[in-house]
């Protein structure tokens, strides 16, 4: 059959599922560029407003995924999982997480992202090792995979281009608030890397893309609907994204806590997150004795030994790991003090990752630089007891001005109240197939 | 304030209001480029979703007219009115409309359009007259109006280039099908025409832009009140496009039965709608005794002078109104006969007029050519009584097989049966400012 892209914009304007050869038209076509952009985001728009049913979400995912490259690596006999989050503060778990999978047996081709808005991103983070590479070319990306059952890169160029083009557009366009479109992004993206099992971390809460469980939720099981259409099993956990997680937040300093965690000395939160996540990825990779393979994993030194051997393979200065304290940290450091006695009411991740950025640990446009030594201790978190004087947070920076700039900013992220209140339950729920 | 597109398209997604200064930021910064198609697209199918209400579509449609020139008339003492159809098919109206209301005193600076879609178009009929240019520029536009009180027109270029780029936008990317959209589409060209009334025809039916009575009413009420707040007397007329109106379908037969209407001798729905029409103009205009008026110059005989005036002054040759038969006749007639006795109680407009287009008397892509001489004469309406072997149509073609092609197409929109039917009311309602 043949289509026009109006004739597919109306009938999603009317509320009517697209076609599946409608679909598939569409997306190899504005990936050729024969449908230009402005009917593109008319469609998105559309879209947004009327969603996607189950089938045209799998026929749209499965377009994008292969309008590029798919990788294969059948070849490789250990299961291959990754994990995907959609996104907090202090959020380094990929970091510890996925030596510590590796180290106990799963093969883990994990592909991050950037910094974006007020988030921070695992390929930043690890930037801060000196010499770190994480743009790899295919090859090598699979050489280092073979070698040490684990890869820490950013998204080749040739996977899902017709994603690379619609997160621009919807960026541009007002259309990124879509579930289907951000799951099939999402989802696009992580079943082109081959894998055989998937971790999702719906981030739900203040300082999270979704702000509200039911929208974090409805998000979680259309991925995890996605995946299964795909014979990828996925699994996602809903958590708490109202304060940061950990103590850390920038970019040194959190793998600095990351090899904490891995040394069995991280935050509570942190490692409670970690090792959750990480008995889930090997229940996916088919890795017995779960639990207890985790923390022979991190005693024995095997885990930090695995992320030292990754970090040597992509070209890393691996005495940085050995020895956190040579991690850039910025020249100027200043404390946000409690101003009151009581608890902690609020402590807000948005607050306190928008800030952060703007000190210098992020990006405002695409073409800053992020300095790696700037960074805030996260020292009271909600329900902590402070008295007036009390460190609530440890800020590095370079710049005196844009510390300055941002430290009302910064300190209206706490709220000190009489009252107690509880800390939120980190996670919140976990979603799999069985939900379907 | 300054705004950026996303911004302003992210508001109406979420059901809020545009700030006026938003709005005219966004026409203007569209108009000369700066936010692109891709934006204007997204921006048009949130509008289409959620609506706007009538203080944004006054800024709106304010916005889109100051994009470009809007005629002066203020020196031509006669108050200016003009007409505006939505669409029909065998909709003639205009034509007899425009030199009757200013054979009355009334000035007429007329701007039509052309054929769209299964509608004909006044300016192809009109340039069914040979010479007659439709194309003038804004001086001789002037000219004709002072000097003949009525010219008959395109739109000029200069007029709401915001527009010209808005409409073709919405024709590719689906949003066409938006009430604000549109009526603020038809209202700022004519806005931009400088007139003191204005008179709206809203079809509606099956033959009709909006085929539900509630949109038609709907687009109706909106573009009166867009009128009325830039204090241009503003009366819409919802009527009935089920059947073509009158017995002519096509471009020079149209001309003729419109000049059988100017002779006092025009069918009768025909007749009623453009006395129905003129008598609401000439209350715009200000013109005492309308009806009396009306009549006089129909049996005068002056309303088919001011016809004849202004063919002349637009170039056309006057002699094929005094003698319709020298007007342009495709070679070839054929008839679509009765094949059953009984009443008529289907005679569809849309059917009709698709058919008639695909013969020749309209265009598939805005480079085709019209026959001027090719139409269908719709012998059989709705209520009609026939017998087997009575004609319901006859046609005149020049391509026998564009004929052959539409044949059963055309033949399809009749259908005969036992029970008699109403013919449908014509003027369904009239809505004026006292409606707000």
């Amino acid at each position: 059959m043949t289509f026009t892209a109006v004739e597919l914009i109306e009938l999603k304007r009317d509320g009517k599922p697209l076609p599946a050869d409608g679909i598939e038209w569409l997306i190899s076509s504005y990936t050729e560029g024969s449908v230009p952009d402005y009917q593109m985001s008319a469609m998105a728009m559309a879209i947004l407003f009327n969603g996607m049913n189950a089938g045209e979400l799998a026929v749209w995912t499965r377009s994008m995924l292969e309008s590029g490259d798919v990788m294969d690596f059948s070849d490789i006999s250990a299961r291959k999982v990754d994990k995907h989050s959609t996104g907090g503060v202090g959020d380094k778990i990929s970091i510890p997480l996925a030596p510590l999978v590796a180290a106990c047996g799963a093969a883990v081709p994990m592909m991050s992202g950037r910094g974006l808005g007020h988030t921070g991103g695992t390929l930043d983070k690890l930037e801060s090792i000196p010499g770190f590479v994480t743009g790899l070319d295919p090859e090598r990306f699979r050489e280092i995979l073979t070698e040490h059952g684990l890869v820490l890169a950013g998204q080749s160029g040739t996977l899902v281009p017709a994603d690379q083009k619609l997160y621009a557009l919807r960026d541009t366009s007002g259309t990124v608030a879509s579930i289907p479109l951000i799951a099939s992004s999402i989802m696009s993206k992580k079943l082109a890397e081959g894998l055989d099992g998937l971790l999702l971390d719906v981030k739900t809460g203040a300082g999270a893309l979704m702000k509200e469980l039911e929208r974090s939720r409805e998000l979680a099981r259309t991925m995890v609907g996605i995946g299964e259409s795909y014979d990828v099993n996925t699994i996602a956990f809903i958590t708490s994204m109202e304060q940061p997680l950990g103590t850390e937040v920038g970019n040194a300093n959190e793998i600095a806590e990351s090899i904490d965690v891995l040394r069995g000395q991280g935050p509570d939160d942190v490692t409670e997150l970690t090792m959750t996540f990480a008995e889930a990825m090997l229940i996916l990779g088919g890795v017995d004795r779960g639990r207890e393979r985790l923390e022979e994993a991190i005693g024995s030194g095997a885990a930090l030994e695995k992320f030292i051997e990754v970090t040597i393979a992509h070209g890393g200065d691996p005495s940085v790991i050995e020895d956190p304290s040579l991690l850039a940290k910025a020249a100027n450091e200043a404390v946000i003090a409690a101003r009151y006695d009581g608890y902690v009411t609020r402590c807000d991740a948005l607050t306190i990752g928008s800030a952060t950025v703007r000190i210098g640990a992020g990006r405002a446009t695409k073409d800053d630089v992020i300095d790696p030594g700037v960074g805030v201790s996260v020292l009271a978190k909600l329900g902590d007891r402070v008295s007036v004087g009390d460190p609530l947070a440890k800020v590095r920076y370079s710049d005196e001005s844009r510390w300055a700039a941002q430290r009302d900013l910064l300190a209206s992220a706490w709220k000190i109240s009489d009252e107690q209140v509880d800390s939120p339950r980190l996670v919140i729920e976990r979603i799999d197939h069985t939900a379907f």
